[in-house]
């Protein structure tokens, strides 16, 4: 499972780096589908994982609201910033963690298995991804390699 | 990792479903990005998924023509010819298995590990079924949920 989370922070590492190529019009514009924008759903990505991963650790919601990073610098630091706690908890997963119940506050309170949870994160960010790819595609640029194969990831 | 094969499973079905609302030029319209079209997206994943387990198999790929598979109908009736087999080979999967060698001839005969090949069928449904999302709203249609969550699968 660490893998998977590896190929994603490597992708969006790497989406960071393309949207360096972009206007400022092209990275804030609204857009068909997905959360809006380029820069959105990085944000959106950074943010959800975040949350998903502090809830899991019994940790507030750091909540922070897209209009104070509307910069590709500022939604990047973000990412580096929570990447360290987030990192840190996906390498100490367990399987037994695995069957751990949280309460999730924004799903109605539902109750939810960690692994549940874990899977959620890792297919909500890939989902977001190939959303970018067709945006990316329509502005006729080339787009970052979406192959997990090829990263060294084994 | 099972349960994220399920998902995939669950997903692609769901869309197949969806297509049924699409007129027939919609559904193989070249669109901008990814592999072109709904109908083709479905099916380039249900031949790459395919074609890697049966290499993993040490089984011939099967090598379907997209050009002999143009109908909605058709491509799901490939998807569920080709998935008990699938289901089979992720059901019987275990840890000694991820580390497993196998020449990939399609890439120019790589030498990947199982667990390489399988985490790659994984991402690569998941990124184009993100691209299928962009196109539906394009179209004004409700998406399939992309949502783990709430799948029953824990």
């Amino acid at each position: 499972m660490l893998q998977l989370f590896q190929y994603n922070w490597q992708v969006r590492n790497e989406w960071f780096d393309w949207c360096n190529s972009l206007s400022v019009e092209h990275l804030l514009q609204n857009r068909k589908g997905g959360v809006g924008s380029f820069l959105q759903t990085l944000f959106h990505i950074v943010d959800v994982e975040s949350s998903y991963i502090r809830e899991m650790k019994g940790e507030p919601d750091l909540a922070p609201n897209y209009h104070d990073y509307m910069s590709l610098e500022q939604v990047r630091k973000l990412s580096d910033l929570y990447h360290e706690e987030v990192a840190e908890f996906i390498g100490n997963w367990s399987s037994e963690m695995d069957q751990e119940i949280v309460t999730i506050s924004w799903l109605n309170d539902s109750k939810l298995s960690c692994g549940e949870i874990l899977r959620h994160i890792l297919t909500h960010e890939i989902h977001h991804i190939g959303q970018l790819s067709i945006w990316a595609k329509e502005l006729d640029k080339p787009v970052v390699s979406a192959s997990y194969i090829g990263r060294g990831l084994h």
